[in-house]
């Protein structure tokens, strides 16, 4: 796929600099490091890690890149010397680098620092893309997805135990606390778990505080700890009656349902946001295609994996859906003043259909 | 102080589109988000921070930036129509935003993403300068301080329950997963905690693999769940007895409180470090400034706050210490083949000397 990538952009390399914590930079390298490293690979066979020394020996270890420098061996103390401001000199190394390479047009990704494309600019021909990694990243090879499965399965154990503990514990903040201890005694952290209640809700991201009476949205989306895939789940728990609340519910509940039988390789994920759109919409809510400022106001979903959040988009402009794609389909309604709905699947893109990795009803009652 | 800093520059704007994953990010705005957001402050008075739809009313809210507006209100939504590439109608909104302030000149930080860098270049006149956010958090508030001291004391309490463990367990993972959930259910948030022993400690990155035998480096960086704030701390254990490695500890930690009584406002962080060398070199160790590739192969200290690393560097060119700064000091030596050591602390830097909020005996030995 990269051959193609440096065929159509007519260049010779495509570059990174980041620390592990990009994903991106993990996916090409399967190397954990906690600060920034130069990544380079070529159209000529060039795959290339520069590293401090001190990462080197670790590097030439654990990295699957082959060919392991550290900025040492590239002269970048002398640099810095000459030059003493260390963002420079890392520059000026790094564009030497690309030239002795004979880089005459080279791609970097979005997120590509500034200092760095501003030297490099001056030298040589740099064009801004996607980072190819990313759109590679959207299909998941069958291990990724069994790392994918694992999560969801501790999400739905997570999930129980909140259903289990919420007949007694009412407090947002100590029920998050509980639901994300479980999760990390078995191996997985989850942060910012929303369990948000009544009419505070009505803000999709608001994490919850303070004692819940009538309804709660509970969103997890938890990381394994080992291989850092994700999986991401919500239901709206009704605790007491509350007819506009469940309304809204069964109307998320049908736009999720109607999206998954939808979902098979070959399908946009325009067309399945269009369709949550179309369902919530006859229903008499509004959505965010009509630029309304309440009701369905994000997108219906998006690919996980090593990150929460990544491709494909569904939503305007999403991409064709692929086989093997792993992707969350979470309508939601949100009024302020009545409070707010949600309901969240993640399911795997399949030849002619999807599989849901988190199964559980979609209407779940506290009320007797 | 960023007055200043604008009128140093000769410019109307300073300019971060990150998350709060970025600590800049989170410093200045006070608000949590999982998404970039864009966040402007002026010589003008004006500070704006622009969100998607669905955050404008939690960033009201929660953050302290007063003036919220949406990419709705910007007609970015209409852009996208236009463009049919979401980068290219950020760029596009945000850019447009910039004119409508007058801005001509504007800063941006290094890591600025490029794809906006290079829209707003071909507009206006964009200049890359350290993020003054960067330099403003190494000096920290006493609130601050009092996140880190608490910080400290978990670590402490993690490393007392280390030793405990560790008469019985010697198997690095096992002990790293029982240090973790311990600060875990401490409210604290500990990963890649390094338990390495033997051998395997001479890369000072290692985390530790297996069963260790005769002296292991424990290197412990929690974050505060709720503070976002760390502390840094480290020890080497002596197991067995071992004549080299204990020779290796015993210069470390003289290098270490050499350095401590050094401290104070107004030294700077190069002259620490280069003591550290001094004292290193004098024991017949190599260090990085001879350009070695094993001993003393990384820099003495960093700050540390919100991020484990970050301003000022206790290393070459390091800036000068002022009160209120948070530090670390972390001699280590490593050779391949005969194994690491550390010791580390971090301190406060004071008016006339330096606060060590890391208080434990400097050599430790399980041997009897």
């Amino acid at each position: 796929m990269l051959q193609e990538f440096f065929t159509e952009h007519d260049a010779q390399f495509f570059i990174m600099y980041a620390s592990s914590k990009n994903p991106n930079l993990y996916y090409a390298t399967k190397f954990r490091v906690p600060d920034p490293v130069f990544y380079m690979i070529g159209d000529d066979g060039t795959e290339l890690l520069v590293v401090p020394e001190m990462e080197r020996r670790r590097a030439e270890r654990e990295s699957r890149v082959r060919e392991i420098a550290s900025l040492n061996d590239l002269g970048f103390h002398e640099r810095l010397k000459e030059l003493g401001d260390a963002k420079k000199a890392l520059a000026e190394t790094y564009a030497d680098l690309i030239m002795t390479h004979h880089g005459k047009r080279v791609l970097v990704p979005d997120d590509f620092p500034a200092f760095l494309y501003q030297t490099f600019a001056e030298k040589f021909d740099v064009h801004i893309v996607e980072n190819p990694y990313s759109i590679m990243r959207a299909v998941k090879t069958p291990e990724e997805i069994r790392n994918i499965k694992e999560t969801s399965d501790a999400t739905i154990q997570a999930f129980r135990f909140f259903l289990e503990i919420l007949r007694k514990e009412r407090n947002s903040e100590r029920l998050r606390n509980r639901v994300e201890s479980f999760l990390y005694s078995r191996g997985f952290m989850a942060e910012d778990t929303i369990i948000s209640g009544d009419s505070e809700s009505s803000d999709p991201h608001c994490t919850g505080h303070g004692d819940i009476e009538f309804h709660v949205i509970f969103d997890v989306f938890p990381r394994d700890r080992k291989t850092g895939y994700h999986s991401d789940f919500t239901r709206t728990v009704m605790i007491q009656e509350n007819h506009e609340i469940e309304e809204m519910l069964d109307a998320c509940v049908e736009a999720k349902n109607r999206a998954i039988e939808m979902i098979k390789d070959g399908v946009s994920g325009e067309e399945v946001h269009f369709l949550v759109c179309d369902v919530l919409e006859s229903h008499g809510y509004t959505t965010l295609r009509q630029k309304a400022k309440e009701g369905f106001i994000h997108s219906t979903g998006h690919g996980v994996g090593l990150e929460v959040h990544e491709r494909p988009r569904i939503y305007e402009r999403g991409e064709e859906l692929k086989t093997g794609m792993v992707i969350t389909l979470e309508p939601g309604l949100y009024y302020e003043g009545v409070g707010g709905v949600r309901v969240e699947d993640t399911v795997v893109v399949r030849k002619s259909g999807c599989e849901v990795l988190t199964q559980f009803e979609d209407i779940v009652r506290l009320v007797k």
